[in-house]
C-alpha cells in the first residue's frame, strides 16, 4: 500500500494504551437483519462502553501520552462524542479537561460531559464554530489541543477497530465506515487495506454533511457553506487536507445517503437487532438501503459507532411517540 | 468453599469450546445509571451476539460434546432463548436441532429458532408441558435431551460469565442475577463464591414466578400451580432438587420484585444505557429499585442476559406507544 501518514505497527503499539474496557469489542453476524437488506450483515459494536461510542479508543491514546508528558490539562472542540470521551480518558489520568461545543449539541452528550467532570463551554454556533473557539482556548491556556481527526492519536485510536476486524479472518467483503471528521475511515481503511487489502472500505456521509465525500470525489478540498443532518456526529463543512489525501489512498467509494434512509437504517437495527444507535451509527445500513443491488448477497461488516442520542427525538425518529 | 456439582478448573476448560463470539463480553460501569439508582451499576452485557442472550455459552458446550461424541440430534424445551441458542450451536456442528416451545412463547424467538434451521415444535400449554414433550421426543428417538440448569453444561457454559466478572478484579461488592431454571444463578454463584466470595451473590426473580426463591428460602422444592409474569425466560414452576441443593450453597439471598419493577427497570437500562433488554435482564434493575436503601452507595454487577423482545410488546411495556 501506498505510504501514508499512519503506520500499523505503531496502531498495534497505540492499542495497548486502551483501557480494555473499550477493545476487542463484539463483532457478530446480525442474521436477522439479512431478510430486510438482502446481504449478510456483521455488526461491530462501539457503544457497549462507559462513553457509549468509539472515541475513547482515541482519547485513550491521546490522554495516556499527555499523562507521559506530565501535561495536566487538555481541550477539544466537540459534537459531543469526543467530548465524553477526553473527558472519561483525562478523568483517569487526573488531566483537566475543557469542552467547546455547539449549544445546539445532542443534550445527552452535554450532560455526560458534565457528569464526567469536564469544563463544558458553549458556541452559539456549529461545530466548525466551537473548533474556533478551541482554538482559541488552547492559545490562550498553551495547552494540549485535541483535533479529531486531524491529531494522529484520534486517528490510531480509531484504526484499533480495523485491527480487529481484520484480526477476527474477516468474511466480510466491505466495510461500511461513516464519514465525519474522517480519523474512523481513514483509520479503519488504512489498517483494512493493509491487511486484508480484498475488502472494499466504502466511506458513507449524509447528503446533508457532504463536505468530504465531494472533496474524496473531486480529490480537493471542498466546503460547504452549512449542514442540515440528524447525524451531529459526522457534520463537519471544513475537511481537513491532511485527512482527505489519507482518504484518496485507502477509501474505494464514499457514498451519500439521505437522511429518510439514516432513520429507516436507525430503525431496522432497534427492530431486527434490538440496538439503540445515534443517526451517524445507522450510515451504513442506510447505505445497503439506498443501493441493495450493490450490496445483494454480499457480507458486509458495518461499524456501529455510536449510541448517544436523546431518547425522545429517538422515539420521535423512528417512529414511536413520545410516552 | 463446599463441594457442589460445579467445578472451577471444569469451568475453566468449557470456556474453551465456547466460540469466542460468546466469550469476553462487555463489562462496564455504566455511570449514567448512578444518579437514578443511587448505586454504580457496572453492566455485564450478554445480548451483543448472534443470540442475543448469554444461553449459547452453554449450548456451544453441550452441542461441542455431542459433536465430539458423534451424535447427530438434540431436543430442548425452551422458552426461547435456550432453544435459539442449541439451534445456532447445533448448526455449526451439523446436528439436527428440535425445540419443543409454548406456543404462547415470545414471537420473536419462535422466528429466530426457526430461521436458524431448527425443528420447531409448539405446545398449547406453558413451559412445564414443553419439558414434558421435549423429553418424550427424546425418549421416543433416542436422542439427547437438554436440560437447562439440571445438565452440567449448561450451568457451566453460564459460569464462564463468573469467570469474566472475577477475573475482571471485581470492583463490584454485589452481583445480580436473575433466576429461573438456576443455571446462571448457581454457575455464576458458584464462580463467585469459589473466587471472589467477598462478593454477594443476590439471585432475583419475578413475584409472579416465586417458585425456586421459595424454595431457597424453604430449604426444600416449592412448585408453584401457575406463573405470572412478562420475564418469560425464568417462568418456571417446578426447581430442579439438585439446582437447589447448589444455590443454597452459592446464593447468599434471592428476592422477588414485582412487575411494576421489572417494567421501570427496563426503560430505565433503555433511556440511560440505550439498551434494549428483554424481561429477565432488568431483574437485577429491579432488586435494585425496590431496595435502595440496601444497595445505597455500593457498587453491584448486573448480568444484562437477552434482548429478545418483540418491539411492539417492549413499545407497550416501557411506554412508548406503538408506532
Amino acid at each position: 500500500m501506498q505510504q501514508t501518514r499512519l503506520d500499523t505497527a505503531r496502531i498495534r503499539s497505540a492499542r495497548q494504551v486502551i483501557d480494555p474496557m473499550f477493545r476487542d469489542t463484539p463483532l457478530y453476524c446480525c442474521e436477522a437483519l439479512e431478510p430486510h437488506l438482502g446481504c449478510a450483515v456483521s455488526i461491530k459494536l462501539e457503544t457497549a462502553n462507559p462513553v457509549r461510542s468509539f472515541k475513547a479508543r482515541g482519547t485513550e491514546v491521546v490522554a495516556s501520552r499527555l499523562a507521559d508528558d506530565g501535561s495536566r490539562a487538555v481541550v477539544c472542540a466537540s459534537a459531543g462524542n469526543l467530548g465524553q470521551a477526553l473527558a472519561w480518558s483525562g478523568r483517569g489520568r487526573q488531566l483537566d479537561v475543557t469542552v467547546v461545543a455547539s449549544r445546539f449539541a445532542t443534550r445527552t452528550k452535554l450532560d455526560r460531559i458534565r457528569a464526567l467532570d469536564a469544563r463544558l463551554e458553549l458556541v452559539d454556533g456549529d461545530h466548525e464554530l466551537a473548533r474556533e473557539r478551541a482554538a482559541a482556548i488552547a492559545h490562550r491556556e498553551g495547552i494540549r489541543l485535541v483535533e479529531d481527526s486531524l491529531d494522529i492519536e484520534t486517528c490510531e485510536g480509531a484504526a484499533t477497530i480495523g485491527l480487529e476486524l481484520v484480526d477476527a479472518g474477516p468474511s466480510f467483503d466491505a466495510v461500511l465506515i461513516a464519514l465525519g471528521g474522517g480519523a474512523l475511515a481513514t483509520g479503519v481503511g488504512h489498517v483494512v487495506k493493509d491487511l486484508a487489502p480484498e475488502v472494499e472500505v466504502i466511506c458513507v456521509q449524509p447528503l446533508g454533511a457532504p463536505a468530504l465525500t465531494h472533496s474524496w470525489r473531486q480529490r480537493r478540498v471542498v466546503t460547504t457553506d452549512s449542514t442540515d443532518t440528524i447525524a451531529d456526529g459526522v457534520a463537519g463543512r471544513f475537511p481537513i487536507p491532511a485527512v482527505l489525501d489519507h482518504l484518496l489512498v485507502v477509501a474505494d467509494d464514499a457514498v451519500l445517503v439521505r437522511e429518510a434512509s439514516i432513520i429507516a437504517g436507525m430503525r431496522m437495527l432497534l427492530d431486527h437487532a434490538g440496538l439503540v444507535v445515534e443517526p451517524s451509527a445507522a450510515l451504513g445500513i442506510a447505505a445497503i438501503l439506498e443501493d441493495r443491488d450493490r450490496f445483494a448477497d454480499r457480507h458486509v461488516a458495518v461499524i456501529v459507532c455510536g449510541s448517544n442520542v436523546d431518547m425522545d427525538t429517538f422515539h420521535r425518529w423512528v417512529g414511536a411517540p413520545l410516552r
